[in-house]
């Protein structure tokens, strides 16, 4: 069966679009997604690649577009949301966590949930701990856990793969060595592996 | 019947997807599009807005993905296309009279087929007598007349209108003051103006 690495950082707005949709759309397809946390802030300022920070009509945009696709596929988010995220790094060190343990889906997506749906920053309290209560783990163990050396590097070796693979945003699909970027380019990425 | 304002500059790479299918989905959705061409350039260094100078991996990114949905809208690009254009200004003059005397459609679509498909910067020689002979049209008195302070004053202010209306990239769709930016937004835009 195809296999599709899901490249994310809790943090990107439009990842909320990709991380709320894709179990359903793993279903109906067939096709399998492995979640792969990463730090898109690094490669971004690595890159002098920066979406939003001082572009006001871009952003208003964004929103925007978010809201408008958000309705398309069920989603209620609550605007505004709190952004950029100051606790980005260790909202994704523990979705490396996650990753080694099985739940990173069920985290990620119940701290996308706090996040977009009740003015909640991921990364941050109180939704770190009620998103790992919510999905039966134990906050303060989690979050030791995820600040070790070990994690820390991890999440750094992810984002290294990442660039590697010519990533440079957030969502990104990668399949058959074919980078695909942006929630919206889901289907393509799907077609590609479909036609393996 | 609904229309929507189809947005663009030509030097826009993503704009050629757009501008080659435009008058397909046109037909087969029944909804009109008014071809509204300004500076984008002008948005952008004012917005602060520079999407690819300077950014080697989205760069490579932008044309592949360019690649595959041209293969998928079954259009024929040879790459590498030249970029930036530097004729962008004056290939938009030359598209406002278009407007004005009805051929900025036939003219839009010769000037990136030669750009995009023939390896010629629009808005230079010989992509510009090219496309207006192959059109139809004088290209002495054409880039005579596209020149003029009236164009000249005609092209700032339908980019004025653009940033008006919130606009920052090109292609973008306008309907009921919704903006839609991307060929990839087509669909979104057709939609708000089918259920209008």
């Amino acid at each position: 069966m195809a296999v599709i690495d899901f490249w994310y950082s809790i943090g990107s707005t439009y990842s909320y679009l990709t991380v709320m949709r894709l179990p359903e759309v793993a279903k109906a397809s067939g096709v399998a997604f492995r979640w792969r946390p990463f730090n898109v802030r690094h490669v971004m300022v690595e890159q002098g690649n920066i979406p939003f920070k001082g572009k006001p009509v871009k952003s208003a945009y964004m929103w925007r577009d978010i809201e408008r696709r958000a309705e398309r596929y069920g989603l209620t988010p609550r605007f505004p949301v709190p952004y950029p995220l100051e606790g980005l790094v260790l909202a994704n060190q523990v979705a490396i966590l996650g990753v080694e343990d099985g739940w990173v889906q069920e985290y990620t997506r119940a701290t996308y949930r706090r996040w977009f749906e009740a003015g909640e920053a991921a990364g941050e309290e109180p939704n770190l701990s009620a998103s790992l209560t919510e999905i039966g783990r134990d906050p303060e163990q989690v979050l030791a856990d995820a600040q070790s050396e070990r994690i820390v590097r991890e999440l750094q070796a992810a984002t290294e793969e990442a660039m590697d693979l010519g990533i440079f945003g957030s969502p990104s699909f990668v399949v058959d060595g074919e980078v695909f970027w942006g929630d919206d380019r889901l289907d393509d990425a799907l077609e590609w592996a479909l036609k393996l």
